[in-house]
């Protein structure tokens, strides 16, 4: 057992802890969410890098002694290496704008550093968690700069499950290359493409959110370091602003860069703000995406069934034999909780107030949440999903059969006026497009076999030529359905 | 070990768990969250009764033997009273409609009712997860009405936390029933009230969000047990609905009722949107108690300092003897967080498709959720904040002295336009507005002692006598600031 | 042209306008939106209840002379009865708190009331805005008093549209009822239904919302009139707040009553939250039946193409003969609106801050607007969609016979293992399930012929007896397809 | 009067106007907002840029004769110029994923067109709306490019906007740049900055958004023309996607471009998202703003007051002399408009299926609606408060002078836990923060007037020299307040 204090007084804590009184009031305060920080490695990582990268600076700059500053580092790589996690017990959901877990750093790294030089824990006379290890330092730029690394690693373990959901998706596009089926607007059968037109849509469209991400994320890069308190840099000294940022960038491996304003950064979440609307955004795309995968695969037979999804689960308490599309589905509500992330995300960012906002601690739990939940749904969903997926080859190409949308590629032979009155016969009386034309001897059935061909709908092709359908001048098609007209 | 098959093959079990091949399946394919069906107690007693009452009511119409029905009511009263939670390992966040939380309750129960019947795990030719647990029941009915008895269950303990915090809110009213303050507007200098009556205000705020959650949970207890796969009962007897929501009402002594159409109760998730909602209004209105803490505890010295909420832990890393508002930022936190969780049922409940809405999983996960952080909330905010706030009498009553904002009492007797010039002079010039009213012999000095004393300002008063008021004829004041006119 | 003047100086007025100085320095300011005022009038028509109430209450209290409450009220009555809306010029989007429309109605009562009593516009020693017409009442009781009864009214239209809707689906559920069709979830084949057990629950889907939206219209009639401009009632006499309620509920025709604390209710938006919110809920709703409409009429082809809506437009530029589900597709996208503005109005109510909420006009815009959408998409959902909706028996049926999903009707016969057996050998072969059972010798065909009647599985049954199938011993049915199983 | 038909029969239009039976059939249909395309022009030009785009695409390629490509040029360039905009006569908000739209431009542009080639309206024989004007388009690429074009060209004005407004924030802090005041963090006295500091920041922020918004709108401009009906080209020939992005881009003067693939722009709405999001961070950013704004202009006596806000209107309509921060309110409220458009846009975007998205319309709807709001308020703000703030430089000196929060600046040289006894005990007796350290001989009174200068403590500074403290070696300080520990 040791004693610490602090402005309210003393608090006894285990011997074998390493966190201090303040984490422990912490803990007592924040029982909320039931999540530690431990839970969030990325995150954990990103405060070892900052304290690291601030305790070097102070050295270079003369504000801490070799022997300390050696050990705080020491600590921190052992941090960063993935040591100690367990001693980051503060609940992610926490009052303070992140003082507790700022603290709870400064805590652990003190005792580790004392460790290291061979003092017993709590003997902050030799290395004091906030005169030497937040030194130069406030949460309130410590805090936002770490949960922007954390992020930040975070997001590239994100990013390359979803570069591995795209390639799958480029995969299956590949091997549907040739299958003729009929393309859909609004629900409405439309004109023919191939199933591989369709998921390679998807890939580009995922390649997209990758993009973006990347755009946003590395916005997080400029970080308020320097700016202590209020962005002002009080308690710190001319340079060290650019110092610590320089030694963060060389500690994290990452290209961090420093804030246009450290007043404005330390105020403003637009930047979290940014990343979470891009995150929605990968969720918006996905989650169609997913709809279109059950869409497409609805079935066996009263459904679209033109793709079969792997079976990885029985379907139903019940109904025997049913295999229902449970990945996507898992994926949908996935997306969905990362866009209720981020209202929060947005809610918390507009309750900034001058010169803080107090309500950071849920937005970094709210990304880091979403990010994991979009890691495990894109992984997911390749390797238990989109990798397996089958086409239905013969049904895809019946659909587009004798459809009456073929009637489409009709106009620039027919016109529009015409044509509608083709599909309009063909709807009612289910005869075929191609009957109708030939019956009226508007184009022969060779040169209606070559524009009717589904394969020659899914590109542009050669201009078709007015002149070869035998037309005559009436310009007024007979009424289709005049009587439904009122 | 025991092996298990279903519709897609065989599976080894370790001999030692009571779960099945589905579960095994399930907690392989939904790797997402982290977040088992083990954290939500309330739920998984809501499973038991749920299987309970099903069992009861097969029994009673014949189609369950009495041994089986006996062991089933005896695993699903040892589940309901604590026991094997930890055997429920299947990810909150699903796909399958929930299907997989069903089949993990029915294997538990099975194996249970097997043991309990002498028979070994895994032997189902005894007794069948489908065919006896799951007997006259289908996820579509089951795992819905189980969701709806666990979140309610849930919301009771909220409820209470609930009610902890009004109580606390209004014996700060009686404490602060007599403290003269400055009410305001737009933030803006108002009229006197007390801060009793302040406190007042948020307890009954609090009231209403807790009489709108029982109604909203009220409409939770109508049920579609019955309703199987579709809505159509399918699988069941005629008199079986009415009767397993008789044997539930029994087993969970809860209100429970029938609800108006099994087809639409098993495809619309409108009571869990309702309920959702009803806990976004909770959020908003338990927010706005915390930002005017936040704001009537500014300061010390820089702020409104009004009252004083009591330190829980030091305020920063970098500048000694701050003592930040945590309680309440915390709460403000975890409101945003259930705002947005509401978002995330919104979008889920649309996802509805025909006969079944597939992402009910996250419409549980987000409210039983919300309503354990709301729970937590309230009561670190009763206990750790609302109850220890102290008033500051003084400068309460100072901010209310002198005050511009008294000459609203002023309009009964002189006239709003006469008032507005009064107001105009005090707050020009920095006069008082009693001096200015004395001086241009509009009232004598102690009628307006009378009707300037802050106390007779929060409260309805005797009609003014504008007889009293010597007020000439002069209907037009002189403009007051003329030149700022554009 | 006349002269006002007020705290910031002269302004010249046009002669002809009866709104004054106050409204006239709005409309600069409010330069927003665009809508104004009266595009609303149940919302005008809440204010002139508003007015009168308080004068005939303040005139029964003695605090107003016969003529100028006679004047008041006849000028409130023409209003009421759909006069001077034009006058009603300020923007709905406005700062203030509502101050300006409170102004604008003052304003333009005062002069209409002004020329009653045979005085000029601007006369106001006759007759004053604030004096008289705004008389025992602040813009923060009448303004939030006038959005409620605006609202309300607004509603009963809005629940008479969404009425016709429930009656149409009801209509057409009726005259679907002996369409026997593949009833789906999670987009896959489940079992049996008719297309009149859909629609009947789209029904009460929408009558659902009514009753939810009539419930908390209601919470909306407690008004806080009577509590000035902080709730306590500061310039009014006791009394003066139950005879201002009872007045207005004469005026209105309405159960208005007092809310619980006046203090709370001058601050709180959360009735409004609430209103909002069952808005959403109904949204939601409709749109999913809007989802289902669309799916349901997917094709003609290539979709589920159950059901026929009627056509109102071509669907393409492009493609002839094609029709789109536009009605749906509408009503879709006001749901998305309506969805939005319970977002805004949320954040609206969160931004209350002590003694009020300045967001409050807002509110009233989005609730407003949002019941305007709805109403009118309801309405156009009914006569243009769902009164002309048909059914394509033969295709529900066919969807129907052979279907695999027979299968489930046999598990109370077969057993749930060796049902799903069935079911696999049906998929995986194209066998149907009923020669399976007839090859296998477990039922006989007769026996099978009434158990798998689609009709049947429409409602609850006499119990199957399992003693009818000469089912062997065999309790492990062979693996369907094991080599899937990894 | 003329006659025109379509696919569902005939209808009589007046002979003055210029759009056609489609166009009137759309306006029966949609009777929803009350809000047609006429109100946003930036929509019309876009419109016009690629019908005039196309046809001289078409024309080069020998798709249309040159006497009907300029007849269309001339139509289009003079609907940019701003004409025939009242002949937009559709509801913005419409089924038919704008379909109603794109045919009310080709109508439109037919008929004007037809006047110019000397024909009669509705004489479609020699240009037809649907083959000529709608050549080689189908809405589904038409439409997203127009309403992209569209709102491209409104984000202009409104980033034009908030140009003006950062540029006034940037005034301000010039103005403030010497006036100290207290920071504050967390609502609590923190340390001292200057006004123009905060202010600076503001612009910053402001500065931020109109970057982003750049970035997002920079996206738009990759348009899918020549996707035709699902992305394919179908109608289209080779060459033509490329010929009509360049001649749009001569016409529009930007710098459109191709999308990436076009089946995938045909059907996401991914750039859509992105843009509405970073309005809605912008939105965000600007609501900070505006709440700081009321912040620190509140009292005038119970309140911040460092600033004033300019007097636009009367406060109250009960209060005299009250005047309140109107135009920070209404911007607020804009801004939780444009937060609630966000979402909206979202739920569109979420409701893509298949080929296309039907719920453009309401996508191009609140993006157009959003950015007129946020200009509209932009400039409000700007011009109506942000130009006319003043600073109240005693009392925001007053706030500083003798503050515990001095403290802060006596960590480096006393370290952090005798920093905090010294401001413990400031706090709970009242004595200033430089009396105790000298009585306690730690510091001479003349360093600590240097170090506690509030001017030097909004930069960083020199190194303070712990040496010149005179400290002993007392390393505990005595607890502040041991008896508050629990």
């Amino acid at each position: 057992m040791r004693v610490e204090h602090d402005l309210l007084g003393e608090r006894v804590l285990p011997e074998d802890v390493r966190f201090g009184i303040q984490t422990l009031r912490a803990t007592e305060n924040f029982r909320i969410s039931g999540v530690s920080l431990a839970q969030f490695s990325d995150f954990i990582v990103g405060l070892a890098h900052v304290k690291k990268a601030a305790a070097l600076a102070n050295h270079e700059l003369g504000l801490l002694a070799a022997d300390k500053a050696r050990a705080i580092a020491t600590a921190c790589d052992e941090i960063a290496a993935g040591r100690m996690h367990d001693e980051f017990v503060v609940d992610m959901v926490q009052g303070g704008a992140g003082t507790s877990t700022n603290m709870n750093a400064n805590e652990v790294i003190a005792n580790r550093a004392l460790e290291l030089m061979g003092h017993g824990r709590g003997d902050y006379q030799w290395l004091h968690p906030n005169d030497d290890v937040n030194r130069s330092q406030s949460t309130n730029d410590a805090y936002p700069t770490a949960v922007k690394i954390g992020v930040y690693l975070s997001m590239q373990r994100t990013l390359s499950a979803m570069g591995e959901l795209k390639a799958a998706l480029a995969d299956r596009a590949a091997a549907f290359a040739d299958v003729i089926k009929m393309g859909r607007t609004q629900l409405q059968d439309a004109v023919p493409m191939t199933l591989g037109q369709e998921f390679a849509a998807y890939a580009v469209m995922v390649g997209e959110s990758v993009q973006h991400l990347r755009r946003a994320g590395d916005d997080l890069l400029a970080v308020g370091m320097g700016a202590t308190a209020v962005g002002t840099g009080i308690n710190t000294v001319p340079g060290y602003a650019e110092r610590v940022v320089q030694k963060l960038a060389e500690v994290s491996r990452l290209p961090v860069r420093r804030a246009e304003d450290l007043v404005e950064a330390t105020q403003d979440s637009g930047h979290f703000v940014q990343l979470s609307a891009t995150l929605k955004r990968a969720a918006v795309q996905i989650s169609k995406i997913c709809n279109d995968l059950r869409l497409l695969s609805s079935g066996p037979r009263a459904g679209l069934g033109e793709i079969r999804l792997p079976a990885v689960q029985p379907g139903s308490s019940i109904m025997p034999g049913k295999v229902n599309p449970v990945i996507p589905e898992v994926v949908n509500q996935v997306c969905f909780q990362i866009i209720g992330y981020d209202l929060t995300v947005t809610l918390a960012a507009d309750a900034g107030q001058l010169e803080l906002n107090m309500a950071e601690p849920i937005i970094a739990f709210d990304l880091l949440h979403g990010l994991k939940l979009l890691r495990n749904a894109c992984s997911t969903l390749t390797h238990r999903c989109v990798l397996g997926i089958e086409a239905d080859r013969e049904r895809c190409r019946g659909f587009v059969e004798g459809s009456v949308a073929l009637a489409t590629a009709l106009i620039p032979v027919l016109g529009y006026d015409r044509s509608v009155a083709v599909a309009a016969e063909a709807q009612r009386d289910g005869t075929a497009v191609r009957d109708i034309v030939v019956r009226n001897g508007w184009l022969a059935r060779e040169d209606l076999d070559r524009l009717l061909r589904p394969e020659s709908m899914t590109a542009p092709g050669p201009a078709a030529d007015p002149g070869r359908a035998r037309v005559g001048t009436r310009t007024r098609v007979p009424e289709p359905r005049p009587t439904e007209d009122r």
